[in-house]
């Protein structure tokens, strides 16, 4: 049986604005050996799936320097301190990144982006009926598309890799699960 | 049309044995304003779903001190420099964390864990009739162990919360599109 490692002592070596570093010394239960793992503080985020009532998923072209390309992904961003809870966020994130909003909002889940470097948690949301009330409202360091994709198009976009972000990919698993339970709402 | 942001100067301001952090100053090619921004450096890597002759899906579980809780997962890890290309890598990390082996792989797809703060592509595959050879061959920094767990079973892992690390979760969405396109191999 796995159990957790014990930890012996922790500091956070590095911050910028987006993350932080903490070194964490931890004792293996297993076989008593100690040693230093490095993993991003991070704030917890929302994924948003927005259908449009033609069933059309909202999607949002984005540079993204990490791997200089522009990336078509869902619509989402971390939770602020001010957001009063991840569905407040979602809804934000939504009208800020779109300018579209939603009246009927579902929980596809919860899950952790990548346990292995970041402590984060990212909670996927379904908007349905969603429709577009303004323009979006954007800071100076952002800059998006959006594009409007039929369900099968989504498929596509994703199997010739169009679709690469994980936590994207993450969301849509968490969407066909959701939508196979739910019938009667597609 | 959303473009790529043009590069003004780049530095390394942290590194560690899992990743380095690179702050970049980019400037936005819709307003012209600068931006520090920052994201890890990191090894490609891996992550294999593996089936047994039964069609049951090789997990394993591991304690992640980033989330505080052992976490079931597909296996995977890094690329090493070693490994001549990333399909040897996805058969040395089976064969190090589970001691299975397989001789018919398949390409499940590439994508990004998380392009908003990191660089590295994860490479998915698929293995089937996998079958077990040997004892794993963990280092002293892992602790792991294998369940099997029916295809309708990681439904429900995934639904009951067990499954959240969200490579394993973007690896099987690659999957489901697989089988659709390969019902003869299921």
């Amino acid at each position: 049986m796995v159990k957790p490692w014990k930890e012996i002592d922790s500091d956070i070596e590095y911050s910028c604005n987006w993350f932080s570093v903490q070194r964490t010394r931890l004792l293996s239960p297993k076989n008593n050996v100690e040693h230093n793992f490095h993993h991003l503080l991070q704030h917890d985020c929302v994924n948003i799936i927005a259908l449009t009532e033609k069933k059309e998923v909202l999607t949002v072209h984005q540079y993204r320097h990490t791997i200089d390309r522009i990336s078509l992904e869902t619509p989402g961003g971390v939770i602020d301190a001010s957001d009063p809870s991840p569905l407040d966020a979602a809804k934000r994130e939504l009208r800020e990144e779109t300018g579209y909003i939603s009246d009927n909002w579902h929980v596809l889940g919860t899950f952790h982006a990548n346990p292995a470097v970041m402590n984060n948690t990212c909670h996927s949301f379904l908007a349905l009926q969603a429709r577009k009330m303004a323009d979006p409202d954007l800071d100076l360091t952002e800059d998006l598309e959006t594009e409007l994709i039929s369900l099968p198009g989504i498929v596509d976009r994703i199997e010739n890799g169009d679709i690469t972000h994980g936590i994207t990919l993450a969301s849509f698993l968490k969407f066909e699960f959701f939508r196979i339970k739910n019938p009667e709402l597609f």
